[in-house]
């Protein structure tokens, strides 16, 4: 229905996750039709500067412009917890709360065998390599409560018996202002499983 | 929460319409950690040459790269009809139908008091002037069934009376698959006026 030239500018922004064809057309449009020539420039800029600066932290294998990245070169952080997430943007929603302050460690995915993800697939390798000094007590698993993301804890925490390290798994159970009726059955379990004294 | 440079390019992804913060998030960490250095090159070429290249037409201020476009310059098109668009997208909507033949105008816009938008601001100037010629017999309004879609409907209207050319409007009614007993009572008694003769 468009031009060639539009088509491929709509398809560029549809290969983007989450981005359907509509939202592509619309985003396409906004481009042709309400951003200034410079905007377009700046936009382009910030792209290919961000892409060609943010690389992986050499320790955490978080994205950063510097690395070590901030959280594994500060001095305030407590260096003998390590929390293991799937993907950078679990690193920000952990520190949004405010109330971590140990180091980080991003696989950047989960085991997967129906996608052919395997454990050197993913930054495990890396970790291993950082637990090697002994400053690390424990290793706290906050991979997603899915099917991979608890099959890579569970491979993880096996890895590291070896270490004689303490290895932890984020609770799982009802989320806080949710209602009992409305929680699956797993969920519910899990959290009758992981229940705690009241003090 | 994010790196300085990493928050420009998560803001640069949440200036386009639709897209929230969350999702920019997740767009940024596509760019960061899933395209290659030559994929965001050909994104970024993609971006800057189609918005260099591609301007609006000059008979019918549609979005093109070849001006007049496609369906002014087509043979096969009626010229003697004018279907009248606030956006681009409007044009393509009605292309994919399958059931016009005629030529377009876009106005990029409505008129709008409360945004400050004013008949100046959209493209009702180019319209008059591709009436002059007299090739024109019918005018179809297809702006938005909104209030500004159809004050600009009727101001344009107005304006084309001394032409002495058929003004339309597209038909309000029930989707084709809608359930009468959902529709809004605007909607319904737009049906009930504009009722037709069965054959």
């Amino acid at each position: 229905m468009y031009s060639p030239m539009i088509e491929s500018l709509i398809e560029q922004f549809a290969q983007f996750p989450g981005v359907g064809r509509k939202s592509a057309e619309r985003m396409a449009f906004y481009v042709l039709d309400l951003m200034s020539e410079a905007d377009c420039q700046h936009f382009a800029d910030v792209v290919l500067e961000t892409k060609k600066s943010v690389a992986f932290c050499e320790v955490c294998q978080n994205l950063t412009d510097v690395s070590p990245c901030p959280i594994c070169a500060s001095s305030r952080r407590d260096k003998s917890v390590i929390c293991v997430v799937e993907q950078p943007k679990d690193v920000s929603a952990i520190e949004k709360t405010g109330g971590y302050n140990g180091l980080y460690h991003v696989l950047h995915g989960a085991i997967s065998p129906i996608d052919d993800i395997t454990p050197d697939d993913i930054r495990i390798k890396e970790l291993l390599l950082r637990l090697a000094n002994g400053t690390v007590t424990e290793v706290i698993m906050a991979t997603n409560p899915t099917v991979n993301g608890t099959a890579t804890a569970v491979y993880i925490q096996k890895l590291l018996k070896p270490f004689g390290i303490k290895v932890t798994r984020i609770a799982h159970g009802i989320p806080v202002g949710a209602d009992l009726e409305y929680a699956d059955e797993m969920t519910l379990s899990k959290a009758l499983e992981g229940r705690t004294e009241m003090n």
